[in-house]
């Protein structure tokens, strides 16, 4: 049994993460792959319960290294007991964020650096990394007016434009020097984001075994 | 107005830091000196939902990083929110425990090694370390004899000897290395052991300027 492939579908806030990770489970059903689909911070009991402390109101300054490090900790868990088991077994895993999250938004949005989140990331995760990361770049104002729409903002959500922006530019110079990064415009209608999407899957996943 | 300073009581399960941390309060208070307590994992109120989740017993494995981690983001907001504040009002801060209790129990007894966790440590804390350390130093089956009479033990505390043995022998290295780490017989009548370190103490925060 061939391992599965790990497919990692990021943006901010209002890029269309949860249907564009729809239109890539269908996409590979239709294939015949079988998929498991998982979600940052969370995907674990114990990890679902760092993600309710991350999203929570605290009357105390939550300093952006426990922000950072209670990120890595739900991601640790998830990666070991649910993700690696599932490509051990041969499923496709489609994760709605993982590390690269960290870095645009602790390391960029919370001007952490990326020397810091690149370090973390050695030491929590190793050489584990995504076969694919799909980035859906969206206008911070855009996204945030699609994520309003939706209902009730939390801690994270609130932060002002220039978070939004901070985070957005780092998502974009990483993709630059990263080829398994691929950037997709979610300016789009949605039919055309899809389109570009399931494009990139295949070029990068499918073309070069077709 | 003069920085407080910062002393850590370290130690395994039963070594007997809960008396010696009373021990040296009281010395302190005697001098005309304030002070503030604060434990080990918690401390803060996103501090304390952290300990209760690691002291959890969880249906899936939690792993070794994310107990680390974990440990670090209580870490990070009881220095911050509570540890420099007191110390920058001059007062002196006495822990039940910090990082190099990370560095025995998940440095030494989970055997994560010493590279990982100075590299973690520099990461969150940076140049910010104890003024003094006190190492109650006692032997493990002893120890643990002494928690088991104190009544239910929690998921760590529920290791096997080995652990404990392995977390012992890391602590006495890193103590020989670091001048301000100081060891203390803990296997003695307990008024030998408040002699030792009291006298521990004077000679290392105030005889220098006596």
């Amino acid at each position: 049994m061939p391992l599965g492939k790990f497919i990692v579908i990021e943006g901010l806030e209002g890029a269309g993460k949860s249907s564009a990770i729809a239109s890539v489970v269908a996409h590979l059903h239709a294939k015949g792959i079988a998929t498991q689909t998982v979600r940052e911070p969370g995907g674990t009991p114990l990890a679902e319960a760092i993600r309710a402390l991350v999203k929570q109101d605290w009357e105390e300054r939550l300093t952006a290294e426990t922000e950072l490090l209670l990120m890595y900790a739900s991601r640790a868990q998830l990666v070991e007991n649910v993700i690696k088991p599932a490509l051990q077994k041969g499923m496709w895993v489609i994760a709605d964020r993982h590390d690269l999250s960290s870095r645009a938004y602790q390391g960029g949005g919370r001007q952490l650096g990326d020397e810091k989140l690149t370090t973390l990331r050695q030491l929590v995760l190793g050489d584990f990394v995504p076969d694919l990361t799909l980035l859906l770049d969206v206008d911070p104002k855009q996204g945030l007016e699609r994520a309003r729409e939706r209902g009730e903002l939390d801690r994270i959500e609130q932060e002002d434009l220039a978070f939004f922006e901070r985070t957005r530019e780092r998502y974009l110079q990483i993709a630059q020097d990263e080829p398994n990064i691929c950037v997709v415009n979610s300016n789009q209608a949605m039919a055309d984001v899809h389109r570009d999407l399931l494009n990139q899957l295949e070029q990068h996943l499918f073309h070069e075994y077709g």
